[in-house]
């Protein structure tokens, strides 16, 4: 990790591309670089303010989980699910701690909607919530939470939280056993009766949206007080399959060492296939 | 969208956390609050900054695509596959433009790595490339430049791009038919005879993340000239299952509006099923 005094002094090329941006090319004191004259005051304001927003983690408050979720309800009307489960932990940070969370644009996650432009692959809340724990969560810790979140969501029934004013009073709940939007809504959709393109559906994936936003702040307040464990593990029956296909094992094809299950993918395995049912 | 006047003069929760985080409380010259002095030029300048980064699209200017694959072959080794792609796009126009792309803290991207954190779903180079348009590119061509991507990556024979100075001189290609990790890396296992973990399958994921880099910024070129046109579509055997599951349908239950092939995971339609093989 590069620390402040680097990005500020050694590495010549963010400190020319700040000073060219903010006009001041020519004036940028640097070993690497001939010393003409003295940045302004304001070229080194905007400096530092762009080197602390290098620095991850930024600095974390706690958040109310609530006021967390409730601005994740409204942000997914605002701008779709990955912005949605963002803006909500960004948003709560921008209006807590201020700089650097007034520079991240947040509305660039919008791209995740429906498993990235309706692709259907990813959640969009997941993507948007793993990328809120990396900006503010250190290494020893971001994975672990990401790996409890996609765990709590694909076992447990979702949507998880209501909203205090909801469009519809009432969302039926549906487990995905996965982390992909496309086999997360078809199960609700073959729960609820409704339709994929439904305003019910889209007021679910909302109602999803501030369940993740809602966890994410439970989990990092815990984490913030070092108080946090996992509640949710990988099951028996992926860590078999993965005994095989997994690391070291003796065919080592899946690049998913994390998975709620195998098998409701993989209908089609033949009676000689280990574990078959 | 909000103008930078706006960020700037009404939106008050943003100039009042700026204040603060600069030390400059009870400064904020603002309409909502009462002025008590005015703002010193720094704050002023770490407000402007704040309130530019804010604002999508950023500047674009143009790529060198082979820069960028080069430079997103270094970052995967350095964050993975997500990082990889976006710190390439971004990366490049930090050094060509500066601010704001210095205040973007790209190393967050690293979560995608393995379809997130080793849950292989979204393809991190996918999920980075996405990320990395919407910050460029305005709202009426952006959802354009994913489904080209998306399509273009699961339709040809990937990785496409040789890094200058790779690991091995050779890798095996395969098409993944898919935008996802683990499907993408179990073909391309299958194909070469590699193991999932292996050195060879991490360089096959850093030539794949060069070539996404290279294919987006040749897209946002083109885009940057007005003269971008998809080479890709979505198959016709897809739109036919989107007939019946898609908006309207009979059957409307898939959130997924746009992909490659249903058939590689719906393997057990049975005969009755319209159109089953």
């Amino acid at each position: 990790m590069t620390t402040r005094r680097q990005v500020l002094t050694g590495a010549g090329g963010l400190v020319l591309s700040v000073a060219a941006a903010s006009g001041a090319m020519g004036l940028v004191s640097c070993a690497a670089t001939q010393q003409k004259e003295a940045p302004t005051p304001q070229a080194v304001a905007q400096l530092q303010q762009a080197a602390d927003a290098q620095q991850l983690p930024w600095p974390y408050k706690a958040l109310d989980p609530v006021a967390t979720a409730e601005r994740g309800y409204k942000a997914y009307y605002d701008g779709g699910c990955m912005y949605g489960a963002f803006e909500a932990i960004i948003g709560e940070l921008r209006a807590a701690v201020g700089a650097p969370y007034n520079t991240l644009p947040t509305k660039m996650m919008a791209y995740g909607k429906a498993g990235v432009n309706g692709w259907g692959t990813l959640c969009g809340a997941l993507n948007g919530g793993a990328a809120a724990i990396y900006v503010v969560s250190d290494d020893k810790t971001r994975d672990q939470l990401i790996d409890e979140l996609y765990s709590w969501y694909s076992q447990e029934a979702m949507p998880q939280y209501t909203p205090k004013n909801p469009k519809f009073q009432k969302i039926a709940t549906s487990t995905s056993e996965s982390p992909l939007c496309h086999i997360s809504v078809t199960k609700w959709c073959n729960a609820s009766g409704f339709a994929a393109l439904s305003p019910e559906r889209a007021e679910r994936c909302a109602w999803v949206t501030a369940s993740v936003a809602k966890y994410v702040a439970e989990m990092l307040n815990s984490n913030a007080q070092a108080s946090f464990k996992a509640a949710h593990t990988i099951p028996a029956a992926v860590t078999q399959c993965l005994a095989c296909h997994g690391k070291g094992g003796a065919k080592e094809n899946v690049h998913a060492s994390r998975m709620t299950s195998c098998t409701q993918c993989h209908t089609d395995l033949g009676p000689k296939h280990p574990g078959s049912r």
